[in-house]
Formats: structure tokens, sequence, C-alpha cells
């Protein structure tokens, strides 16, 4: 039951903020974006992803890779529209 | 090394929605916040802390409170000024 859970909430954290870059680029509207929270967010992203590569778990990698590119292309929207 | 980063990447995830939520509130300017994106987002985080309950991961279950709090804000601050 709660490794479901776990793979579920896995799942839904690599595609959640693929809407978000998406209407950042479609509506150039960036102005209500925090950029300390999505700079952060990246920075977060970013960590996972060096974590899941120190300790060869795939998982951890891809689903990082895939919010790293999310989050660049939603802080290079706020830098460029902002 | 690696477990440092993974502390690091575990702290700055728990803050970092914060300001975001913050600007949200102060501003009402969230119309280009995406509600698809933070709603799957407030679940992710939602099945996050549920996960760490069923396995009484106490690291998991404080830093998902903090999350889904932030959260909370965000999705209702982008219901009520959308």
């Amino acid at each position: 039951m709660a490794i479901y859970i776990g793979y579920l909430a896995a799942i839904m954290g690599t595609i959640c903020w693929i809407p978000q870059a998406w209407k950042a680029w479609a509506t150039h509207d960036t102005s209500g974006l925090s950029l300390p929270s999505n700079l952060m967010f990246l920075t977060t992203v970013s960590l996972w992803l060096l974590y899941g590569i120190l300790i060869t778990d795939w998982p951890l990698i891809l689903a990082n890779i895939c919010a790293v590119t999310a989050m660049l292309i939603i802080v290079a929207a706020k830098l460029k529209y902002k």
C-alpha cells in the first residue's frame, strides 16, 4: 500500500510543473511567479538529481531530470518576461 | 558527501514555496500561476505526507506538513484571486 502511494507521489512530482512551464511561455504572464521560490525549487531538484547521481539511483535521476528541465523553462520565462 | 546534499535538498524543498505563498496573498497577482500545476504539486506533497505517516518517517512527515501548508495557501490564493 505505502509503496504505491510513494510511486504515485514520485510520478506526480515529476510531471506536475509541465503545465506551469507551458503556461509561462504561452502567455508571457509571469508577474505572479515568485523568482526566489522558483530558483529555490530549481536548486532543490538539481540537488536531488546530484544526490541521485552520487548514490546511482535511477528513479531519482530520471524524475529529477524531468523536474530540472521544467523548472529551467519556468525560471527562463520569468527572467525573460518579468 | 551525498547525505549532506540529500539533507540540503530536503530542507530547501521544505521552505522554497514560502515566498510564493507570501507573494500570492500580498499582491493578489495569481493570474500567471498554473492551477493544474499547483493542484498536482499539492497532491504530490500530500501523498508524500501520507507515505511518511504510513512508514512512520518523521523527516518526511515534518517536511511535507510545511510543504502542504504552503501549497494550500498558494492554491487558496489562486482560487480567490483568479
